[in-house]
């Protein structure tokens, strides 16, 4: 049994996952990847950063920016009020975790009031409100285009650590384990917005774009199709999250993904529970088969030390 | 960045906005106003004071008691237990706000176990259990009467202090604000039971009615023409609520509105936003058009002291 | 008790009503008026004539064209299919009834396969199958425009005879009577598409066009209002048929109305009622009050001795 | 194979069942438990005849009238117009049926448009239109009272002329057989209206009527207990038309049924089927067990010759 | 425009259709291949014929009978009651259209009582009822296998005169065309149950079976790629009839597919359209790209002359 | 008002009620009783003790055990992660709770990780998660057989102490009062999973198993009447809780219900209500009438004195 002590209070109640940044010498492909094949929207750019995105009322859900190697640039999830964000400095402060940006207005594209703070792998995380809104691109999704970030998987060299943060400090639940192999993490009813991976080194395994349904999904599959890309591994659907899958490459060598219908969790009668890693739980279409050689190295990715906002 | 010490936990988990309190010099006038044109139903009557309820559950929804001066009696919310209510008792203690009554069964129509205290505008709240039910009137909503109070608008002189207290102590959220003129706060899924007005006096600004739907709320609208009163301003959609409305002048000339489908607030996803002040927004429909001079000095009422249950 | 011939079955089972013509003087001013103002979209112009669509997948709804005075040009239903036209064809020859237009191809924008012939007061109807379908402009109805033509009301010095030719020749049924006064007819699960009102002389009464919710049909009102564009009559809600209206004033004074939310009629078990004309049924909210003499002069239309391709 | 004539057209489009006369020796004490006991509600009383109302908008569905013994008086549908009768009356001279009443202002309660004929075994038989409707009692059906007439079970002592009868004059469709012992019939969505039980003479087995629910049946059921009426069968639920059961005998005898959730029929797809009579099929809940000799002698009620309006 | 006679009234209201039966010198191969690999379930084998069921209730969905030549066996529709089969007998002499069997009891398993004759090109077509019922096998459909037959295309040499016959003889209604190239056809809701596909000879395109949602068709093709069997062509979504798509060939070199969530008719407003033969059209996902050679031979299939019951 | 310290947090989250365990001299005939009458199935049986599963996913929901007279052997219930069974266990400590076994894997069928404690009146609790999920046996439900332990009324010496360790240790929340006689408490949407009875002894009153609908909850009655077993009491529909309910006595004389349809509660809005102790309240039906004395006397069990374990 635990002999720790009593656990504080989680510093803020996350509402959503907001975006992901990306750092990689081909910021420039990439980000033309994602907006003219991958259905995303360019809503800013600036010295050679990118904002881009979804169908949805999000400002961003993803930045491409430069960087000496492919890397995580940043999570950035939502709270509700300045308050909130003020208060998640104080009780970081109480536990000893330092800023990486004190409260206050965001320097970047749609602005907000957040703070930024580091995890135990060195990744960079931000919680931020009043971030500006945009006009939803295409209301109804009838358009087979990303309408927003669904979940990222991060590679970690040690998921018990991991997982201890992301609940105990960020107050996440675990919605279920595959084996002790990865660990999959929610804030709302979305069934998880980060996943964790048992990995040799930490970097980032993936990152899912969620699609209106299967049918939206299936046709973002052909889309990309007509434009030459095909799936690494996929159309399937997962075991864990019960969500739809297919697995490409971006320009930069990045792993995207086309996700739908992840599960729906009722926060007051989920039992979370241990999945066996077998290949008919991780696709349960039966459509995908095992993932390939290439996948899986594209996944692991390379070993990213994080703390790129020190250099 | 705030420097404040850690928030306590909120004194009570607030279930429901039970029903507001008025005193007016012209008490009979109103009470005979709410009852014979606006739909409601007189439950009690009591040197001078009339108990009125809706069609809902709900003991009563209003009470109109004499006063010198129109002005706020008290704003009553319901919480689960009487434990909650004495444990409610022990925090306020613990936080330094003196009881106007200390829990106990409330001397008033329908009961109930409670306390009070006042805000820092010197408004009577009330927070209770155990209030005698009654049973629904007209079950199904099928006359076009008030089902419950909806919420209730207050002028302040200070709205960061009133949005404070509120949601610090009572443990309300703010839903939105409409620049920084107007908060919206909630207790449920409901996207606000009250909202503070910035303004130049403290005061009641206006008490909003829930009608079952669009459809009960226009049927409202033509059974108080057909008895003469028509709208000082309405019918028109709001934007920050989404909520219908159609404002009219009481017998004692305090505001009243009729409103329906107010938006629903999922708590785990519910993101605060800040709504620009254009016409288009707080006029949806674009029927309404800008409220008048007229209706404006009926909502922003006389200088309200408060404190009157020294007197 | 009758002791007419046994009834030969209807000349075709019409599906939708498409749309209709109107003929005016003020053509041009008119067709400017629905596109600016009313919300509908010009498809095609020729020779003085224009096709205008609603956001619906109806080639158009309406067409506009010039005459000498105001009056009807023509009412379009469509039918399945071309053998369904020919069959048409030969019932109506059966009945003695002559064609103004052999079954072929339409002149006319859209194209189609259709017929046409007068009824009993030179009024011109069309029957077509294969119209050119158009992609929906605004496919879930966010904007406040219509979605199709609802209804035609037609002023009948004759209304049983009128009634008797649209059941027994176009299969028509009667779904409600308002006394003796007007009678509403219907084709599909929609409470009417055509209604006959009893009057003097045979002309247009007015022609209603459908909002997706009530919600839009409001939307619609203050979009005309702030175009300067107030109601004649409205906004109410009919008793039989149970419609939201809002009758308006073309600028060719023809009367043109927004409505929402007809009843639906199951075909099985609908019983044809009688209703009384009281103020309460023909103005279920209340919120219109009885209709002005002008809209009721509006409404009467001029002498349309029709037959007007003959000229 | 039949080498019968070509089948003419039904002589109507019947919509619902109206009503059901009763003649009795008892029928003030029948009246009576109908209205203080079963939870219908007399509208109109005359000369020794009550006509009775459930809470749905039909004016009267069961009509009380004295007789020389336990009697069917007749069986009143609904068509949609005046038209309808006109022609149904037609036809049923072109089959050589004589008529009892011809079309015309029904001398009864409620009164309408109608005419009557006699079928095969001598019941009277009613089609009308324009009945005076009644406001719905309990509009949305929170009382435990019955909403209208369900069905009526008819002995028969020819089941295959009776069938052929109601299905080719009355264009009725068979919806399920159990075994060749009774035969279901529709005219709507309902499985049946009508059911013919093969038996040693003509009369009435019994009537059906129709509570909002299950859960309103049960209300029912004990309502009835707390008035010292228990089922004589019951509660259960049958499997053709899978509707709940609960079996009584009223006043005078004659046998009545609480029922709900009659099974709803999709015209276009249904097939008619056999069911095998096994207890477990007339008794799908298991509950109600086989009916004992007394009901089945309720329901095997006297031989009634009809043509009582002759007499 | 047609000159040609009345239309006779159909000699049928078709329910639905229930089996088709083919005809292979590799019936054991081809039964086997439905059984252990399709999905279907043998009920009863018989003198070198297998019937295969599907989940639902009906009796069989496919006759697997030996022939010299792979052909079409017997397309199977039901009708409600043997009233209705014999009407038909009747219509069909009337019609001058020899049976290819009686009315009678139907000699095959599942009997139930039907008649015979051939179409224009020569197929044998069965109408029958009282077919014995099967209790479902997976009554809510969670194991991924066909529930019935959707649908079965047939290549005709005569596309005009093959829908005439289909629509005059047998009521059937025209749903869409695929330019003058297909024809799919409809009995009740669902959008066809047969299409016509122009051709060099008369033969079986295809059969298709229905998967009860996207969910279960994908992981029907999921589990075929378990058992080595791949699509020739799809996954894909058609644009007529909305269904999707994934066909495969069987072990006689006969085209199977699996489809789901064909689009529902409204039988009072739908408008037949024509489609145009693009690939966006034919493959709305855009994931299975245009048929191959290959499939397109199988579908070509090889000349059936029909007639096969008298050789 | 209360003087006591401040609250404590709960020590847990509680999301369902797991399962009961009882002990009886009558071990053998009740878990035969349970499995071929009542409608579970025998997971697992060792030394003794049987397991016993319902048809959804939980392990079991039942434990019956050997005893030397009937008794309570344990109440289980899950919480979301072993992290939180450790929390659980320094709160239980903090709270100077002694436990009856320390955090781990328990050592009993279907596993999973926990620990236990007594309550005050000496009822073994345990809370545990990880426990071994098994298959629905019957997905959707559609035999009539106990779906979930609903819940367990259990008789105390001192409702009052019973009530406040239930809220405040375990965090449940009392849904209803009958008058203060019974508490109804939830952990999660259900309305109740476990109601103390004021009584002359500590002891089960009953368990209550859930059924799909009111459907199968009757069938379950017919279906334990084929079997020779009818109720004590019911059917009938309670006031609080608004379930189903008929009580039956399993082989040992312990009281076990089918109940279905209990209601649930929208934890933000729900408020504890005090409901009178009349028969129209504690049998909405009316079905049941008052519970005899032999139900209650079996209600009433025989004192336990807990702390079987430590014997």
């Amino acid at each position: 049994m635990s002999t720790q002590a009593p656990a504080a209070a989680p510093i803020a109640r996350l509402r959503t996952l907001r975006s992901v940044a990306v750092r990689t010498p081909e910021a420039v492909a990439a980000a033309e990847f994602y907006e003219q094949v991958w259905g995303l929207q360019q809503v800013e750019a600036d010295n050679g950063v990118s904002w881009l995105r979804g169908s949805g009322a999000e400002h961003h859900i993803l930045e491409v920016r430069d960087g000496e190697a492919n890397g995580l640039g940043k999570i950035a999830f939502s709270v509700g009020t300045p308050r909130e964000v003020d208060e998640a400095a104080r009780r970081l402060a109480e536990r000893g975790i330092a800023l990486v940006a004190e409260p206050g207005t965001l320097d970047q594209a749609g602005h907000g009031y957040g703070l930024r703070f580091a995890d135990p792998e060195n990744r960079l995380v931000e919680i931020s409100c009043d971030v500006e809104a945009v006009a939803p691109r295409d209301p109804d999704g009838r358009k087979a285009v990303p309408r927003k970030l669904a979940h990222i998987v991060l590679n970690t060299v040690d998921i018990d650590a991991a997982c201890a943060f992301y609940t105990d400090v960020l107050g996440m639940r675990i919605s279920d384990w595959s084996e002790h192999q990865m660990a999959f993490l929610r804030v709302n009813s979305d069934h998880h917005v980060i996943a964790f991976n048992k990995a040799e080194w930490t970097s980032v395994n993936h990152m899912a774009y969620e699609m209106a349904s299967v049918d939206h999904f299936m046709r973002g599959i052909g889309r990309l199709k007509h434009q030459g890309v095909v799936p690494l591994w996929g159309p399937g659907r997962h075991g864990p999250g019960a969500n739809t899958f297919s697995y490409f490459a971006d320009a930069a060598g990045l792993v995207c993904e086309y996700t739908s219908e992840v599960a729906q969790v009722q926060e007051d009668a989920w039992l979370c529970r241990v999945w066996r890693r077998t290949p008919e739980l991780s696709d349960l279409w039966g459509t995908a088969g095992p993932p390939s050689a290439d996948v899986r190295s594209h996944m692991a990715g390379i070993p990213d030390a994080g703390g790129w906002w020190k250099r």
